[in-house]
């Protein structure tokens, strides 16, 4: 039904849902660099499927239904809205080069960010009146996302501290069913950047995107930390 | 005191006051394109006179305090905050380029950006929580910057709707004095939008930029126009 740069939704018996299968494919800077993470498809649905269910448990739902195969899960079939919105907690990549901050600082509130989902327009930075404007989405639902997108930045991170793990920053999409807005996409080392507790490891895509060496086995190493201890 | 692009500042009797004298001085496009407008200082001041005293009628204040000369006026010494605020009510530009939309669309609310004023990072865009991270201005300081900007847009839209003139956009710069935020800066053809109602000449600096002629005309044209019917 539609193909991605990391997944791959196929249709149901059931019109509602959908099969949602995750690649080994790995694309990065804006589909620049392309390659292959061995079992980053396994890995990215198994961590999915632990964190969905982890915000299930907070009350939070999203578009998860339950887990098909080590690489596919059952979602329901949102309408996504082309706004990403990223919430950092420290200071890294794009955000220091286009504000000119040192790397690793922790902020005091979390910076949440909309960017425009598009790729010929390189995923632009936005703000509400910009989504407004461009009739992407309400301004309850841009308040909604933000809210959630907090929400889940609270559970999340205190679910990587007990891991040794500081959450950096994360990127969340949101679809429309039935009149209601639900969480969707995907929540990975794709999706997140992970750095160690103790000495700032990097544990996410980054060590593909800037060549840092064992990128298959930190992906193995998240999956085991995600679903090890629970 | 202080050169900028566009404006001189001189120190006077009274450590709170300010001599701005405006320079004929124009450049473009982060500075790459530089040039000179003859009689520009002239203009902008008196169209700026005329603009914030047209506010203060309205009890917007600023740190306008009165005319010098026909190229300088007196201001208050504020502290300028390093956060530009743009107000755009049609389309175009940069605008149109981050968001790939088509020149001349009319918004139905007017859209309120916030840009960090720092060349050396080409003035990004930034959000609330940006400005905040950057303790760039508190968070009563953006709420009362945009509140402002919104309450000068209408102002200013009416005064140039019945001058058979578009405001399209404009950029504002706010400043601390004593404790109180205050508008600063100009408010000319430098820093604004103008397009003719009937066929939406171009009635501003963007004459200069994309090199469209009749600059130095169009800018004394602006000010007959501001000046003559009050």
């Amino acid at each position: 039904m539609y193909e991605g740069k990391a997944k791959i939704l196929y249709e149901t018996d059931d019109p509602d849902l959908l099969r949602q299968v995750f690649k080994d494919a790995a694309t990065a800077f804006d589909g620049i660099k392309k390659g292959t993470i061995r079992n980053k498809g396994i890995v990215n649905n198994r961590i999915s499927v632990r964190l969905f269910t982890l915000l299930r448990e907070h009350g939070i739902d999203s578009h998860f239904v339950r887990q098909l195969a080590d690489n596919a899960m059952l979602v329901r079939r949102v309408a996504i809205v082309p706004v990403e919105v990223v919430v950092r907690n420290i200071s890294t990549g794009s955000l220091c080069r286009r504000y000119g901050l040192a790397e690793g600082r922790t902020f005091a509130e979390p910076i949440v960010e909309l960017y425009y989902k598009n790729d010929e327009l390189h995923d632009p930075l936005m703000n509400d009146d910009h989504v407004l404007a461009l009739q992407l989405a309400s301004r309850a639902e841009i308040a909604r996302m933000k809210t959630e997108a907090r929400r889940i930045n609270v559970i999340l991170q205190e679910f990587f501290d007990a891991r040794g793990i500081r959450l950096v920053d994360f990127k969340l999409e949101f679809g429309r069913y039935h009149g209601e807005l639900l969480l969707a996409d995907e929540i990975s080392p794709d999706t997140c950047r992970f750095w160690e507790k103790e000495n700032n490891r990097r544990l996410d895509k980054d060590r593909f995107r800037h060549d840092l060496g064992d990128v298959e086995q930190t992906y193995q190493e998240m999956l085991q930390r995600i679903t090890e201890q629970s």
